[in-house]
């Protein structure tokens, strides 16, 4: 079993630094490609077998020390019974019917997320039994405010402006929509972790919109109140707000064991903050993967010399590997993590 | 003469809290639309009796303490020989042909700021006549860097891919590039702070999208040398990075007199950790502006009491004003703070 991903979780000592990658299954890799010219996003998602085999890709491929599950954070929205459509090839994900009225914040189903979502449950189950050990698979979810974002606004869109109107001028319903995700989200976790994910990481990629005392407000809280939620035993949280560097004690707080940072975090100065209260995740800039495999190793040196030595850290991206970085980049990454990391343990 | 902006800038006693809005010369107002009605956004730009109309309407229509001259960062890359178009309605400026090897840097032109900009330089000087002291006139520059990523992304695309790619992949070209455009800001806005400015204002919109040590060396470093090769004159400088709270300190070392945060920030924690050695300008996130007047006072209220008593505060929103806010919201915060902001002087 290789355990490094865990130990670290849990600030035990390690031989070495472990490392995964954000979206490490994803389009960067050939033979994820190679299956999405066969199904579509969606279909991928909800067929076990396939979403299995993608998320056990990348361990096979650049010798990450953890697999996560092939999903979407709007999945568990489509199981509160909003349509979810996924325009290929790069339009990404949209709802054509976001919500715009105290009626449709009621009409959210709260769904059993064995019967609604369990081919991500089976999805979790088919990877542990692929991987047989060689990495633990982390399960996740999006945040409830990143949810909402994306149910209020319909999509991506740059600054989210029709849920940031609802975050100031109607926050009443903001808050009974962030209520009802919030256990949403802590059932989809339960269900999870019960079908065997070894860790659990929350997204909370657009907690960043939002001034400090709103991202306490409106993210934060509800972030907080999932984990209290979850039935652990054990089983690290991960929780990785893009954008929110101003609030590192306060998420550290929120009961995580890992605080994920994104690249404009200076990793050193978190944990002399947080002092090792809890592990750190990241923080490379996903672009930093455009230049070659010297400059590479320079930036994981940087980091891992900022972060210093002893257990407590697991390297990642500060976001999501882009689709177009060549996979020698990320197989470069992963190989400068693992013989630089030695020194620091 | 209305001189609480240029005082609370110097760190003066005022009376009460100044304030003005990016982008406050913009859609959001009926007047300015009936003027874009008639011209497109560059020929607005490049007609001084135009752009002194539209930089003194805010003045009148909203009681600001300082007018900023109507005009577009872009307009430097323009003069130093790249075509720019603006896609209207809402496109944006795009180059169509961008910066794509060292020739192109090598081909930029150093431009006399009066013969190739000097419709800017006469607006400043047709606005502050027509003002007759009522407000003050700020000028205002892109950053280096920011001219940089538009010069070589082409566009405002969302996470200026091949503006980092530049960074990551020929830093020592992306180096080049800086230079010439810190010696063609530094003389822009020495014409401008010549045609009659009364404070200057560097943009850096695009400095969040780097890692904290990157925007030492690519945004930074290139603003200071800047600020160093003006001839202040007493004039102020403010320097706004945007999504850079995580370098306050070094931005208030930077030789600005005035640091801008963006909404994200806590202006109170910021206040403390500059220990007043340089006046802030913010930062009300620009999404308060959907609700209504009373919860935009209150909003008012929480930022004036977070800066706390005394002078170096110049009131501003955390970016610039949305096009599809009502007038009479922003209209409603320029009289919260000239209102609620007397108790704390």
């Amino acid at each position: 079993m290789n355990d490094l991903f865990l130990k670290a979780c849990q600030r035990k000592p390690v031989e070495r630094t472990p490392v995964w990658i954000m979206r490490q299954a994803g389009r960067y890799l050939p033979e994820y490609r190679s299956i999405r010219a066969k199904v579509d996003f969606l279909t991928l998602c909800k067929t076990p077998d396939l979403a299995a085999e993608v998320t056990v890709q990348p361990v096979d491929r650049l010798g990450v020390d953890a697999a996560i599950v092939f999903s979407d954070i709007l999945i568990v929205p489509e199981g509160m019974g909003m349509e979810l459509v996924i325009d290929e090839p790069r339009g990404g994900p949209r709802f054509p019917s976001p919500i715009r009225s105290r009626r449709d914040i009621e009409a959210l189903r709260m769904p059993d997320p064995h019967e609604k979502t369990g081919f991500v449950m089976e999805a979790i189950r088919r990877s542990r039994n692929a991987l047989t050990g060689r990495a633990p698979v982390i399960g996740f979810s999006g945040s409830p405010w990143t949810l909402a974002a994306y149910m209020v606004q319909g999509n991506g869109a740059k600054n989210f402006r029709l849920a940031k109107q609802l975050v100031y001028g109607s926050s009443t319903d903001c808050h009974t929509l962030l209520e009802k995700l919030a256990r949403a989200v802590t059932d989809y976790l339960n269900a999870q972790i019960e079908a065997g994910a070894d860790a659990i990481q929350i997204f909370d990629t657009w907690g960043g919109l939002l001034s400090k005392d709103m991202f306490k407000e409106f993210s934060l809280a509800y972030i907080v109140s999932v984990i209290a939620g979850l039935r652990r035993n054990g089983v690290p949280i991960i929780v990785f707000c893009k954008g929110c560097g101003h609030s590192l004690r306060e998420i550290a707080a929120s009961g995580a064991d890992v605080v994920g940072l994104d690249w404009t975090v200076d990793i050193g100065e978190a944990r002399r903050s947080l002092e090792d209260g809890v592990a750190l995740q990241g923080n490379l800039d996903p672009h930093a993967l455009y230049s070659g495999s010297d400059r590479i190793r320079e930036e994981v040196k940087t980091i891992l010399s900022k972060y210093g030595r002893g257990t407590g850290h697991v390297f990642n991206l500060g976001h999501g590997i882009l689709p177009d970085v060549p996979v020698e980049n990320a197989q470069a990454l992963v190989k400068a993590v693992q013989e630089e990391s030695r020194a620091y343990h």
